[in-house]
């Protein structure tokens, strides 16, 4: 019997942190870049990616030595593109987590050579996986460059920085999303389901599956912005109207935004289903990113 | 016949840039970011990391659309550390080679983007390249991304600004340099041979070449900067002396920094005649890094 879906999150938490450390310890780097790669590392999170990851492995052929570097690799990049966000020239963030940002505990250029190291070293671990076929390696960083590059994340990160005080209609706003976070959830979830050799069949319905669980994330984080518990948030709320920022309850009012999600869960679910993965983690993930209360 | 070696590098610089320029063009990618990428890819520079791959290629078994995608990725990511390199953050360098850098050029959070782009892009180039085996990607990978991640430059670019205005003894200093430069270098000169099919004892040779060419690479760097022409460097020179950075000359002597220099030369040449490669333009690329006046 499979462990709750509570149990088995909290146990993949342990797994990808206990590995990461284990991993940046283990380098003969220098002691101010390990320190710095860490520190973010270690700084918290959800680890909803790897955990994403994992679930759509144990939805197929679960095999957990397999997707150890994937995991890994996804978790680092994306906390390389948290440092970066936060530096004084992009979102000037002081704190994330309640923790002072990498570059207010270090300094901006670390930070910015911890973020580049991060990124980099996520494709040697790929690369010198000792378990994956060359073939599995090759499709794995291919998948995660472009996920992660300038058709992917970073190209979502331009187009937000872009779209920054002005009001944008829903199809950019949809677009930017996808890109900017969308595309690292898809890794995430069809790179897990590879390593558990789903069909390609099934592997486009999970790309359909992840468009809408970025979405639902998006939605839910802008209805946070203006009806969540700053407590439980660990961050204030009220800061999207604040920065004229564009968000679903803006363009579309609350009441249609909450709708909007409800009908993004749909038709998740219904990809999932078609994927054959709906007795799955990914089943009761949906729910859980979509009803999230931080 | 081979053509002569001021003809294969205007050859090998013509083909880099147009490869990179077509390639960077055809990406479905938001303007900015293109524009961003390919001023500085465009910038110009003496392309002496596609120069030598292509060179160490020719020495072996010559095949110019095996080395493309790892010639472009090399370039890239040397481009992505220079847009890095001159942030406020780091160097703060308003001008490159005559023309503004890429943050003065467009915004500082564009800049960061964009480096970090190019470098995300380099592994995806390799991992989708149609004319390499997945070997051979997952061994050019995994190159690539030790020589220019933590282990490899990313530790360099630490070391070198945690030495900033302190003299290191000798050994520190060619510890840096090994890191900050030497190892795309390195990797310049073993992935074009492993490209040509040379054997594991040819490849173990050119990695001793590469080391001291490096050395070479750096030691002209300093004398040039207390000797050389501010006209043909295209930057004004003495800003080693006027910074307190060590040097060559500064911890040896101007006159002994150059014969250390004509030792390296010496050394790097019987590394390169162990590997079989002494009638290569390896060779002559050797005198000419060690004699160049920019």
């Amino acid at each position: 019997m499979q462990p709750a879906l509570n149990q088995f999150m909290e146990q993949q938490k342990d797994i990808i942190m206990q590995a990461m450390c284990n991993l940046i310890e283990s380098l003969d780097i220098p002691q101010t870049l390990k320190g710095s790669m860490l520190y973010s590392l270690q700084a918290g999170g959800k680890r909803l990616r790897p955990i994403l990851l994992a679930a759509s492995n144990a939805a197929y052929e679960q095999n957990a030595k397999s997707i150890q570097s994937s995991a890994i690799a996804l978790e680092m990049i994306h906390t390389y593109s948290l440092i970066h966000d936060d530096l004084p020239a992009m979102d000037d963030d002081d704190f994330r987590r309640g923790k002072p940002t990498n570059h207010k505990q270090f300094d901006e250029a670390t930070a910015i050579l911890a973020g580049d190291a991060l990124l980099t070293y996520s494709f040697e671990l790929i690369a010198t996986d000792p378990v994956l076929t060359d073939k599995q390696k090759v499709d794995l960083i291919a998948m995660l460059s472009k996920a992660s590059g300038p058709s992917g994340m970073v190209a979502g990160q331009i187009l937000d920085m872009e779209a920054e005080k002005r009001l944008v209609v829903l199809e950019e706003l949809e677009r930017i999303h996808a890109l900017k976070t969308g595309a690292l959830l898809e890794f995430a979830i069809v790179s897990g389901a590879y390593l558990g050799n789903a069909s390609e069949e099934q592997l486009s319905y999970l790309k359909t599956f992840a468009y809408y669980i970025g979405l639902i994330f998006q939605v839910q984080d802008d209805l946070l912005d203006e009806t969540g518990d700053p407590e439980k948030l660990g961050k204030p709320v009220g800061s999207d109207v604040a920065n004229e920022k564009s968000t679903y309850p803006k363009l579309l009012g609350l009441e249609a935004a909450v709708k909007m999600k409800e009908n993004y869960v749909n038709k998740a679910k219904t990809a999932l289903k078609a994927a054959g993965a709906e007795d799955s983690y990914l089943m009761a993930l949906t729910d859980l990113i979509s009803k999230r209360d931080h």
